[in-house]
């Protein structure tokens, strides 16, 4: 795999530094996750009319935190002023949420469209700009996934963006329940406006 | 089928004028199910150690409100200072909590146990007493109920009550996002409480 390249970053860091900081936080698959995500982001920004290259960038850095310790998270939500009732969740949800600052802190990357788009990718939320819907739905259909009923979700969200979204939000609610796992009530508001009908 | 009759009403109304009351309200196939529910809660409050007589009151009365015009639903949460976010909602969800206020009315039950369960019945809730567990679990796996899973939610239910409210959570939030309908924050806190692992 080709490592890629930013025309922009959007950053003080040329595009070889961050692609090495990106590298240097996570191991070889989560690596190849994040560069296949910028490319599905990269498609859906095309598809709906928005600036591929910062979609691109930001599927790229969705992940950046993904791997940072535990202790380092709680840490950081203790002393940054995060709601402390993300003590009571786990990186699914930090990875999101607190990687945005992460990114901000490591990469230098303070444009907003980015950063939120980092900050709602696990949760969703009911507001979502067009940005945040291509980082969310590209996370979910990039090519390496292989959950049940990835062909309709890529089916339904290369012809509408916003129904990719619902799709997510309500096979991700599905899924969740069956395991009896605790749901962040982001995400149930975020279905609520997005998936329900 | 025979009316019920309560040795306490908890109310000015005497056993047969409350009895009467209710089925006014409503038609006979769900005056047939609020007896099922008092029975079963009755059945529920023997195995769980609570005032038998009390439940049975308790699941008769749960209902009661359930047909109740829209128009005056709405009516009342503007005039009574329910919160107006209510009025996002439908029947589903307000002849639990407006609903209680209309048993109060109708009823004069003001007993607090009996109003909250009526209250909660429909949504659950992040905390939960034994009354409104019984109620709630009880209109579930009432006899009349035919649901795929009834017979393990009955199960269930029999041999722990809590586990009982956590089954009927998490198959009603599959049931929901199946369906895609919205669903009410406060059943996804209780479900984050009471069904998820």
């Amino acid at each position: 795999m080709t490592d890629p390249v930013f025309k922009e970053t959007y950053s003080p860091l040329s595009s070889s530094e961050l692609v090495a900081k990106e590298k240097s936080m996570m191991d070889e698959n989560r690596f190849a996750h994040c560069v296949r995500v910028s490319e599905t982001a990269r498609t859906l920004a095309k598809l709906n009319g928005y600036d591929e290259d910062k979609a691109a960038l930001a599927g790229f850095v969705h992940d950046y935190a993904k791997q940072i310790p535990v202790e380092e998270y709680i840490k950081v939500i203790k002393e940054e002023g995060f709601d402390p009732d993300l003590l009571n969740w786990n990186r699914a949800i930090w990875h999101g949420i607190v990687g945005s600052w992460f990114i901000k802190r490591d990469l230098g990357i303070t444009d907003p469209e980015i950063l939120t788009a980092v900050y709602r990718h696990t949760t969703g939320d009911v507001e979502m700009t067009t940005m945040d819907q291509i980082v969310f739905v590209a996370d979910y259909i990039e090519p390496g996934r292989t959950f049940a009923g990835v062909e309709e979700a890529r089916k339904t969200s290369y012809a509408d963006l916003a129904s990719g979204v619902g799709y997510e939000l309500a096979h991700t609610l599905a899924f969740l329940v069956q395991k009896r796992s605790k749901i962040y009530p982001r995400t149930l508001a975020a279905y609520n406006v997005w998936a329900a009908e």
